[in-house]
């Protein structure tokens, strides 16, 4: 007789994983997910990879790691004006890994769970030579053709933003010793983005996406995108505290750095109410910090006499 | 004024992925994908990883490893009888990957596109400072409650499975030259699944999964899931001429060796004629391979004379 003994990745998925499971991941038992889609809605769709080293630091603390893939994907989502659903993921891991890397990371997606209301429907662990590498699926929907798009701003928009730009940015410049926040808010900020899941933009906003690679280089997609020009004002665009306490050296990593994982949208001037009723309602604070307008598709950064100034680095590449 | 041009990745999506996006990914050119369920279907999803080393080999040409990459969970959806619909894949890859990497990687999609009538939704490409780590979830869809899944066995169905076991195993040690194969065949299984899609099983089967990990282990999650025995016959396991011809000292590795991506199945007895019937609609060769029966939970591998054999390795873990 064969004893059907279980391979150490099923006693893993058992231990950390099988409690995430939600409705239709068949406790992560079987070979795939079933899910019935919600009746009369479009599901919406995305893919997140990260890789220590490159995404996160290898000692962040795994239940740190874990909220921020989820919250990534769900920042894409929030732009979309999507509601989260449930998500599937891939885990690659050195064989050293503690098992108390596994039960932190799980224990993140948990605490995230109950916040955003998501559950995991399904994955797969596997081993890997090289640095943990996670990939993470999410689902969500919206009212049939009424997900935001890239595509759709128009000249006259405004440029919209939620919450405060920069503070992921600096976070990690605080990570790698190089600034320094005795309030730990940039460094929570940087490991542990806040996606804007709720805020109603749908038939609102006319084109949005979430900023994760740098403002002005996100601007600049949607500026191509549409064929618009974006008058930026560099001095309405929101900071925290934390941020103006860093000092105006640090203003162009706020501008171009990344790991915001705000919402940025283009808003007509005639929804600019709803849009503020909608702000109101999910308490996320927005901002308007520019304009769209006909021209050579391109960002021009302002200052509050209207003059033009110059950056160094529009953005972050992964490559 | 800042040009937005754009950094490398943009570039890579543009020129290999772009091609590949099918309805509702919006070119890739947004940060999620749109998908309309089809009406009145339960989706099927799943999700595997493959990390280079671990599920490939380095230098296997990066046409067959995206085409096992998407195969391989293709194979889970023929498992549960779903129909395929569309995939999100993450990529990541060290910065000296070559372009021709790329090209060949989504030829290999392409190709297999046209085979089985699938479509890239979205995802996301990064660089890793370890070996390249993919990622891909498939979606499918089946009539609502009708997936076959891995519970559902009862004692007295039959044990089935399509195709032939042990190439892709034994094409591994063709690959590692530790086994010749002048055809070329086994070598070929092994890099290039051939899932099952296309099987109408839903309705047939009582229980099912992909052989992927040894066609013993995998009958064992079948035993335990639901709390039976099986008697597996050694000798009625389908072999293919150059399984065969590789001799018995190879036989253990083909019943343990993993990388099959056969449909292993269990099937009521009065169901038969229509197993038989959707094999010969599908043009899927089907084999029936021994009987669930009450007991422990474990396989039993008997030989011609009805005696049981030992195995020194049941299968193959991921970790």
């Amino acid at each position: 007789m064969t004893n059907p003994s279980l391979p150490p990745e099923f006693s893993l998925i058992a231990r950390h994983f099988r409690p995430l499971a939600g409705p239709g991941a068949l406790e992560l038992r079987d070979d795939a997910a079933v899910m019935t889609p919600p009746p009369g809605r479009e599901l919406v769709l995305t893919a997140d990879a990260m890789v220590a080293g490159v995404h996160f630091l290898p000692d962040d603390p795994p239940d740190l790691v874990g909220r921020k893939l989820l919250r990534v994907n769900l920042s894409d989502l929030a732009a979309k004006g999507a509601v989260p659903l449930s998500y599937l993921m891939t885990i690659s891991t050195p064989r050293a890994t503690p098992d108390s890397w596994y039960a932190g990371f799980a224990a993140g997606l948990a605490a995230d769970h109950a916040e955003y209301g998501v559950t995991l429907l399904g994955g797969d662990t596997t081993s890997t030579p090289g640095p943990i590498s996670l990939s993470l699926t999410i689902i969500g929907h919206v009212a049939p053709g009424q997900a935001v798009r890239r595509i759709g701003a128009r000249a006259g928009d405004g440029i919209w933003v939620t919450g405060t730009i920069g503070d992921g940015a600096l976070g990690l410049q605080v990570a790698l010793g190089k600034l320094t926040d005795p309030t730990g808010f940039l460094l929570e900020r940087y490991r542990l983005p806040r996606p804007r899941v709720g805020l109603a933009i749908c038939g609102i906003a006319s084109a949005g996406m979430d900023v994760s690679d740098g403002l002005v280089q996100d601007l600049g997609h949607i500026c191509r995108e549409n064929g618009l020009a974006a008058d930026l004002d560099a001095t309405a665009v929101p900071l925290s505290a934390q941020a103006r306490a860093a000092g105006p050296d640090w203003l162009e990593t706020c501008l171009t750095g990344g790991d915001d994982y705000e919402v940025l949208m283009a808003v007509p001037p005639t929804r600019e109410a709803a849009l503020l009723a909608a702000s109101h309602a999910a308490g996320i604070p927005v901002t308007r910090i520019g304009t769209f307008h006909s021209g050579t598709p391109g960002v021009m950064l302002r200052d509050p006499g209207g003059e033009s100034l110059a950056l160094k680095k529009v953005g972050w590449s992964h490559f």
